[in-house]
């Protein structure tokens, strides 16, 4: 990968996951005979009542808390170490700003406390093998706040990243028990 | 409050976050004709399978992650925004140490990301407001990662602590949308 390409892709990550998408670069490009990505494009239903799988921190521009849950057929194989995950597991990440808390440092005497602000995001993996089968078997999705999804030059740096944890079915997160 | 008093409460606050409960100064002493505060022995069952409300990191000493879930009632009435939370509500707040992720850093080629670490404890609050009147109807509970509960000098400091958010009937961590 030459430095254009890594540069441009380090730029979508992080715009991703600040859910500032302000990515006009270019992207890996679709050569011939490829099949083209697929993207989740509707937020799944009931998500914010699926169960915990762990919590993450971004530093730097990103600045972010993640709290990432599954709906049961991703925390099922999650639990039993099933690899890869089955079709219908759904992963979402649930974003937000990393803030101090006053009123929690006020609590403890010193500066300490940091708490979920405003959300930013809610991105999703969605497996079905078939439907995804150009993007390791997930479709992608990111959600900014007002609740569309973003632009799918974007989405093409996705899949990408994720596969640096091919051995994990492309899942960075590991359940906090 | 003297000063011996605030050392020995904060120091209390960082034992019970971190799991560390090394706590054998004094406490506030049970006066005359006061209830004795009950506190929640048992790990309320299920509770990994609760639904999210919010995540907290906390700095220095404690150096850990927090996922805070609840129970239906408790979900159900932070999400109406009823307060005081009504009998039957439980909060869990589990707690992990707050590690760098080095697969995570790699990927995003600096180190940026943290991760939940080991898990250290999990408290409770669960509320009766009868059973657990001295305490502002709510019961406090401890368990390292154990399943252990911590001894009652040390679970004595929790209740003190929480009334300094008397106006959110106790509950520090706030809803994350």
């Amino acid at each position: 990968m030459d430095i254009i390409k890594r540069i441009t892709l380090l730029l979508a990550v992080i715009a991703m996951l600040t859910g500032v998408v302000a990515l006009t670069g270019p992207t890996s490009g679709q050569t011939a005979g490829e099949a083209a990505p697929i993207f989740v494009t509707e937020i799944p239903a009931g998500y914010r009542e699926w169960r915990f799988i762990s919590v993450a921190h971004e530093e730097g521009n990103l600045n972010s808390f993640a709290s990432v849950l599954g709906n049961d057929i991703a925390v099922r194989a999650y639990r039993e170490g099933k690899l890869p995950f089955p079709d219908g597991a759904i992963i979402a990440a649930l974003h937000y700003r990393f803030v101090p808390s006053a009123e929690n440092n006020k609590a403890f005497g010193r500066d300490q406390s940091f708490v979920a602000g405003a959300p930013t995001n809610v991105q999703f993996m969605v497996k079905d093998s078939k439907k995804y089968a150009a993007t390791g078997g997930w479709g992608f999705g990111h959600f900014n706040s007002d609740g569309k999804p973003v632009d799918d030059s974007f989405m093409k740096t996705c899949f990408p990243c994720h596969q640096k944890v091919k051995e994990r079915d492309l899942v960075f997160t590991r359940y906090a028990p």
